[in-house]
């Protein structure tokens, strides 16, 4: 045990100082995007000045194309306008109902932590040592209610800018593929750095500040203090179920059907303005892909910080109150967004893109530099801000760890997280040969299509689940549950440059839609299409991470639940913890069929709706009158505000129908089970969905030799090929990802709960 | 402690006596199926007699037709030869393969079990009870390879003698389908019955001389003798792994390649003569669902005998020596083949079916009386074959059960099978809304039909997973693994049914497309389809019975391989466990991948051929020349031979693999893992398979006013329609109904070796 080098001074001023580095940056970046102007007379006016770059210097660049149309830049205006309101009406909508939700979910939170000890306001023994004394239990009820609040305000902050910027950037993005398939990169790109730049940069300040403020009330009550911190992430995690499924059904239902009408029956191309659908599917990019998506690894990151900071509440750094080692969760954080700030860098400004060929490298290149940069900041701050070596609680024992072996615990999460991204892209990228098989059995029909993708989908599962295995070995060896938690945050402290990554995706997609809306030229919706192409890649990649870091994250939740709760050992052979395990390991079939189910009914509605339209508006298909996009949106909105409530349902209630009747011993193996379960689901139906996406593109894009026997678009494997996107649709962008949440959000919640069910749980085994 | 009310003499003649009337019935049956001649002369022949039922008195029923028509007689005749010399040369290739396969594996036991001592000849002290001197562990080895041969032969006999029958039953069921549906479906159930009793009986009968003869050995050495005899399991289980992979690939393979040429390219109705795959389809029918099920069925039959052997051999039974309880497993087996019996004159004998919409609720019926009847047996036998109390051991600590309790064990698998088996049909029969709801959306298209289905597949798995889990506590409750062990056989107790009613199906189907191929009227292919839409879905119960009772199983196996590896907690909180079952959760996967991948590659040369043939013979559709049907045979035996190679690997050497380098902990959280994954993806995977067919079926038939509005054959619904169907054939043929085999497979493997992984295992972390 020892001193660190980095005094407490030092860490108060490190950890807000970069994530405010972190908010300038994400503010510059969106300053850079608001330079393309999206108005044609100010954009003319800024080049009369000769002080915009988007003036009269670009006129010079031989790549430009239809600069001058004024129209088309009102064009894009109107349907960017159009777009942007539709998401932001129907976040405000899933707001107001998750709202109601959220505040009784909160009374819930304090009056069953309230009553643990009756709602007594005296000072109690501390749990980890007898003779002091601790916060009472209803002090523990009062903020983790309040940490709950700010989580799930965080949360709902991070999903609304993140659409806000995305809508922004999407028509800019379009009007800059005129001037070259280079600058269309970079505007997409920044804007998904503002996003994942403000993200990770104000989780990590709310949450330094709530630490900071709860202080004062704990004083050395360490153990009190980050266990109502955990509030955090249940907060951030569960306003993220909504988010992943209410969007995830609106975009999915919007896409099914405008694809089942537009390109199967009615022959015309995808984002055609004449399909009545194409708002609303434009506007799920932003409400499922973007807000859902930005939640989502927000409360990722919210619930991996908090497993850690309880776990290292127990440990000699909570004990003897040393501050910079216990906060060495948020030091990881806060390194990680220097260094993706770094990394972002080599996108934007170090190197150019210059052909579409580069896309996909330039955002490989991303992932490998930022772990890279990140495993030598682990390094540093692992010997700046650690004792050499310290002690840890595992489950009644006690262990010592050194600073380099929790240095390994962290680069172990962040390199596995590497490999699942390179393994992702690897089945889902059509430049291998996986992709290449399914497209190549779309010859014989949609059936082989679509049994070689579930094979594919299944395959996939093999090699992420054997990193996580290991990391999960590695990290648990070296320093138990609290190596979990920090290869977890390993995995994700990259997040800034992953969800920037991320979010580039949905907003190459809507700027080709924006394209084609529009109606520009072939050419710019080409360049668009390549920017497209390289996101569903990324964003299958980003996926991957989201998973494979919700089952570290779920694991050491579900640690932490087991110390709090006081279980020593959960044994697979109790009948207890067997059932649990069994049932857990079928949650996420329940949850999965009832988000396909969801979608599928929905998109039938929206099938209905677009062919009515198709039918009863006369000089529709000849493009001489315009759809009602109105109605389309608002099936989305409705559908999907009602479909997500009894997936939401299943995920709230289970941990406490299953604490409250059976015990903790029980809900133990259900969490274990789900996740063990829900993992391999979450990425074959991720990977599946993603391959067949892409197999789809590689008969369209008709590259190689082997592409074009099977294209055109139109010819009967292209039709195959069709018929897998859709049903991967549901698949790769509501249950898979849904699941991560699914998993996670069930971990945290027990853990939150866990001093209830340890005291009032298992009702029904009582009885018997 | 007390005595039993049944001497055990009479538990030695009780046995044997049920096996072999039993046995006695089966042949009896099949006399009476024999009785419907396939040589036209000799049918005329005994009528001229006045002998034959066949002949003179039939002539009078109303329904006859064609019964003079003695070239379709001569047809039929020869094509059942053909199916049944394609099957024959099938098996024997296969077990060719697999024989080697076998010696191998015999040695690598003989091997491992004998150096667990160094193949020291001397007694040691015995393990539960150290005062006293037990057989030495090469003995143990050498009677465990002599079972496990045992297992493997008998595997290898039940399955071929039920392929045998099948193909002797199928063109005599179409034959019988000219007089009337009635007659078509007692000769298709009779001969299911054949097989059904044949295997149960037999199974029994070799199982109880296996003891016995062992005994001569052993003497007073229960523990060793019980210990041996799991061998029996592992031979059974991994016959069945070949015969389930081998034959579902092959099955499926020659059935999606018929489909996709015939069906959907030609628009040649199913079992059309013109159609070079139709022979291999038939022929799969036989070696996949027939030969398959009946080895796989004979495993779990096989496994949880002898769990409940080994696992009792260490209670007060086993310990004091007492026959008649320690073969209690065996006699509820016996009981069983009784129950079975008297339930089989009900459907062939005490009623008689008249119409085709009587044929369903028959079969369902059989279900039932088994059921009821199978409870008064269970409840006479624990009274007098069991003492009114006795011990068992639980993990190191001891339990005393009463006989009431161990009937409630038998009594809840029981009933639990039943459940599945009800929900099954619920899900995959086309009489109610779920697969008519998946119907429905083929008007949307074949995307949306996937969609729904595995939707439906998924939601099918909640209701059995509660099934199981409720079996769990109670028989784990209540008697420890001995308890689950016995709900395991409960519901295994009225295999002679099950596989009656299971067998019924591909036979009725194969009589369907020997009707088909010989041009029979139209009114008689609409009976064969009658009979074969109910057995479909009691295809999809028969799976839902050998999915639960592989869950109850393999966890009655884990129980025993921790009892016999000397562990006491599998506690999930250490990470030799939790990697362990994570990893064991993605094996189903990827051994999906495997067979799923498997299918589509041999299904794709098929499909080549087939296109050859149509474009390279001349006259194959105008049915003026024959189609090659031995080049299809052929292409669907070397890809089944060459393909059942890689997943059977991964099943045979995980445990071992796992076993030697990671140690039995982490073994014991691989079988968990898988248990718990495996039993949600075959069922899921089952009932979307059967849902699709159903649908299809469902449009075809055009019963109600909803189906018409979705027909007729041919229009856009049904196409979509078929795509699920082929879709489907691979997952609820080969890669869903395989992973029972996979889930057993292991966790009976690790039980044989066991002590050899107590002694040498964990290699790797004895280095680390």
């Amino acid at each position: 045990m020892g001193v660190t080098l980095l005094p407490d001074l030092g860490t108060q001023v490190l950890i807000p100082a970069c994530a405010v580095v972190g908010i300038a940056f994400s503010l510059i970046q969106w300053l850079l995007v608001s330079k393309v102007k999206l108005t044609p007379s100010s954009e003319h006016a800024s080049a009369k000045n000769g002080a915009g770059k988007n003036g009269f210097a670009d006129h010079l660049i031989e790549e430009e194309e239809g600069l001058n149309d004024h129209s088309i830049v009102l064009k894009c205006a109107e349907i960017q306008t159009a777009i942007s309101e539709g998401a932001t009406s129907f976040l405000y909508t899933e707001y107001q109902y998750v709202g109601v939700f959220m505040a009784a979910f909160a009374v819930l939170i304090f009056l069953f932590l309230g009553s643990v000890k009756g709602f007594s306001t005296k000072s109690q023994p501390c749990t980890y040592d007898e003779t002091k004394s601790c916060k009472p239990a209803l002090a523990t009820a009062v903020f983790s209610t309040i940490s709950f609040v700010l989580g799930a305000v965080t949360s709902v902050i991070s999903g609304f800018l993140g659409m806000k910027i995305a809508t922004y950037a999407n028509a800019r993005t379009t009007l800059e593929a005129r001037k070259g398939v280079g600058k269309a990169f970079i505007t997409a790109f920044r804007s998904g750095a503002v996003m994942g730049f403000l993200l990770a940069a104000n989780g990590l300040l709310v949450l330094f500040i709530a630490i900071n403020l709860f202080k004062l009330y704990y004083g050395d009550d360490w153990g009190g203090l980050f266990e109502s911190i955990t509030g955090y992430g249940l907060g951030g995690s569960s306003m993220a179920l909504f988010g992943r499924v209410g969007g995830g059904i609106y975009t999915k239902a919007a896409d099914v059907g405008a694809d089942l009408v537009g390109k199967i029956e009615r022959d015309i191309p995808e984002d055609d303005p004449r399909n009545p659908a194409v708002i609303a599917d434009n506007v799920g990019d932003n409400v499922g892909d973007i807000a859902g998506m930005g939640s989502d690894l927000f409360g990722s990151y919210a619930e991996s910080s908090c497993a850690a900071l309880v776990v290292a509440s127990i440990s000699s750094f909570g004990i003897n109150h040393e501050f910079t080692p216990m906060l060495y969760p948020l030091i990881v954080s806060s390194v990680g967004i220097i260094v993706c700030l770094i990394t972002t860098l080599f996108a934007t400004d170090f190197f150019e893109i210059k052909a579409v060929k580069e896309i996909e490298p330039a955002l490989k290149r991303q992932l490998i530099i930022s772990t890279i940069l990140m495993t030598v900041g682990v390094a540093v701050i692992s010997w700046v801000a650690l004792p050499s070596s310290f002690t840890i609680f595992n489950f009644g024992t006690q262990k010592v760890v050194h600073n380099w072996q929790l240095f390994l615990c962290v680069a172990v999460g962040l390199w596995a997280g590497l490999i699942i991204g390179f393994v992702t892209e690897y089945y889902t990228s059509n430049a291998y040969s996986p992709v290449q098989d399914v497209a190549d059995s779309c010859r014989t029909g949609a059936a082989t299509n679509v049994i070689f993708g579930l094979a594919l989908g299944y395959k996939s599962v093999i090699i992420p689940i054997f990193a996580i295995a290991i990391s999960i070995f590695v990290s648990f060896s070296f320093a138990a549950m609290y190596g979990i938690a920090m290869s977890a945050l390993g995995m994700l402290s990259t997040i800034a440059t992953g969800l920037a990554i991320d979010a580039y995706g949905p907003i190459s997609d809507n700027a080709g839609g924006i394209a084609e809306m529009a109606g520009m030229s072939h050419r710019i919706r080409e360049r668009t299409d390549a920017l497209d192409a390289a996101g569903n890649t990324t964003a299958a990649i980003g996926k991957g991470f989201a998973i494979g870091s919700a089952a570290l994250v779920s694991l050491a939740l579900f640690g932490a639940f087991v110390s709090r709760a006081g279980i020593s050992t959960v044994d697979v052979l109790t009948p207890k913890v067997f059932i649990g395990l069994i049932v857990g390991a079928m949650l996420p079939y329940w949850f999965s069929a009832m988000t396909m189910k969801s979608v599928g009914s929905a998109a039938l509605k929206m099938v209905e709706e677009v062919r009515r339209q198709f039918n009863t508006i006369p000089g529709l298909m000849e493009g001489t009158a315009k759809p009602d996009y109105a109605t389309c949106v608002k099936i989305s909105t409705d559908a999907s505000i009602k479909e997500m409530i009894p997936p939401g349902c299943l995920v709230m209630l289970t941990p406490l129908i299953v604490g409250i009747f059976f015990g903790v011993e029980t809900l133990s193996g259900v969490l274990a089970g789900s996740l063990v379960s829900g993992v391999q689901i979450a990425i074959s139906a991720s990977n599946t969905g993603g391959a067949w996406d892409n197999a789809k593109k590689y008969i369209e894009a008709g590259v190689s030799e082997h592409a074009r026997s099977l294209g055109p678009k139109g010819s009967d494997p292209h039709k195959a090929a069709v018929i897998g996107d859709t049903i991967g649709d549901p698949l790769k962008d509501t249950s898979g990802p849904s699941l991560n949440i699914l998993i996670k959000l069930m971990a945290v919640e027990s853990l939150v709960f866990a001093p209830f069910f340890a005291t009032h749980g298992g009702l029904l085994f009582k009885f018997l």
